[in-house]
């Protein structure tokens, strides 16, 4: 069994290998390659234990996240959502990987969001707004500047002096792409400016105004992930030319962003792609630089274990990682 | 993450002590203290990978035996049931145990036997007969000997000579119990003569004559595990005076030994205690010598979680293991 850290992950993987993955992942998901049950969630005293397995039938691989939602954990030092992502050979049916799963599911669902701002935003994108500067933040800025040559990132969030520091901490870490990036104080200014805007909070109110985002703007709902929650303006969702979700069946049932548009009646079930469907067929992405475009994505364990199953690959090959 | 294998378990757990973690595991799901999902089953293309997950409220310890059927294992010198235990630690949701799910199976398994024999057989046995010498027999051998001071163990297979080998090796492993261990060459006689019977097979035949079976005698189901499986004779399940099941639920849906004589009309599931009522109410155990008892398993998660969590903490305690 090969034991795999963040930082050994980090040798071997980029985003920009994450972000085929995830395609080539939703891909085989929509084309009904893969097995994905109803995650398993036991409500233990501290807080929720989630099992999610997944079968890929192209890769003949099975995996499963295994992770913890325990809001306490940070008063002892402990991450609050710790995660394993472990994979089962399939000449053997060993478990053949252990995965540092929380890094993973920031890595997938930053290339998540990269593989629909790649498949949607204008290809002359230059400036992006990223909503939210928490945990998943830095790899949602990652994507973005992974696939577009972007030339200033706004970042917003609730507490200015958070956005400062991770706009401070970004700048350096992502030195190379050449970005200025700056915590915005003017939010319906940056807005109006943006070709991206990716909103990464569990916020249940609007993080920005519909109204304010200009033509030919691509929009991410990375956030939200119950049906209580909703970060997307519903005057977006309506006037987007192209909506694409990662799944159907997870956003319909999980995310407030899209359910409540359809419940209100502006949009309905058919008027949504799945991210697959674009892979499939290129001419189901934007068509015209006028176009608003919006992705929204609530994951899937397809996700863990087709980009756990690369990195696995990737680190064997290359000999990173630990044998136990 | 404590990392236990084999012989990490066997430095810290004996099967007395699995065996009070299989009563007390027992209790707590005829409680409804435990929540057992359906196992998920995923159909790869050389075997399948199941996960059975179970959290244990009493505990408040989450966790998951994930283990894979690939029969042509052997031919590649690998197990052809390879299994790992993974427990989540109630304080922080992390992993925190990951623990060798082959031979914690073994161990569980033999030791739930090793529970309804100590619950039912008569205090006095002295003779018993094993049926089947695979890969489980070790531990359905040593649960026998560990809760009844028997005298003389009869080993019945198919293969005489695998027999002759089993009864072999174990003499010397269970030396200390001083009990004559031997392949069995007679075995309706030795059936008559016993006072405890225990079949793990996976026969689609009754594996002994059930009008052989005395007066007082106990007899454990333990192979089979499929309703095409039945190794129990269906003249013991009627004749039987307490029929006992780990779960009724699982028993039910699973093992033709009791499937099919409540279909031929024999016995009706009202005619059957789940062990954990023994254990509740021991007035429920054997209440003459001459009663011919039943107990019939196929297994639950809730065994493989509390057993694995019960040698988790021991190990913990002594400072057994490889932490990572």
């Amino acid at each position: 069994m090969l034991v795999l850290n963040a930082v050994d992950i980090q040798k071997v993987y980029t985003m920009k290998d994450a972000i085929e993955a995830d395609k080539q992942a939703l891909r085989m998901y929509t084309q009904g390659l893969t097995e994905v049950p109803l995650r398993i969630n036991f409500d233990a005293k501290k807080g929720q234990n989630l099992f999610m397995p997944a079968y890929i039938k192209e890769l003949d691989v099975s995996g499963i996240k295994i992770v913890s939602v325990f809001p306490d954990n940070p008063k002892i030092g402990k991450n609050s959502v710790p995660a394993q992502v472990l994979l089962l050979d399939p000449e053997t049916g060993e478990v053949c990987a252990l995965i540092d799963g929380t890094y993973l599911t920031q890595l997938r669902t930053g290339a998540v969001q990269g593989a629909g701002t790649d498949l949607l935003a204008r290809k002359d994108a230059a400036n992006a707004v990223l909503i939210g500067s928490g945990g998943q933040a830095a790899s949602q800025l990652e994507a973005m500047l992974t696939v577009r040559p972007l030339k200033k990132v706004a970042i917003f969030d609730i507490d200015l002096e958070r956005a400062k520091t991770f706009a401070s901490n970004m700048s350096t870490k992502f030195a190379k792409f050449g970005v200025n990036i700056y915590a915005s104080t003017n939010l319906d200014e940056d807005i109006a400016q943006a070709d991206i805007i990716t909103s990464v909070t569990t916020s249940k109110a609007a993080t920005f105004k519909g109204e304010l985002v200009k033509k030919g703007a691509h929009v991410n709902g990375v956030g939200s992930y119950t049906p209580e929650m909703h970060e997307i303006p519903e005057s977006v969702v309506k006037r987007a030319a192209i909506r694409v979700l990662d799944t159907k069946d997870g956003v319909f049932a999980e995310a407030g962003d899209i359910i409540d548009p359809i419940n209100h009646g502006l949009v309905s079930k058919a008027d949504f792609f799945e991210l697959g469907d674009l892979v499939i067929d290129p001419k189901k992405c934007r068509q015209s630089d006028e176009q608003v475009t919006l992705f929204k994505t609530v994951g899937s364990a397809v996700l863990d274990v087709v980009v756990g199953y690369d990195i696995y690959l990737k680190a064997k090959k290359m000999g990173i990682g630990t044998e136990i």
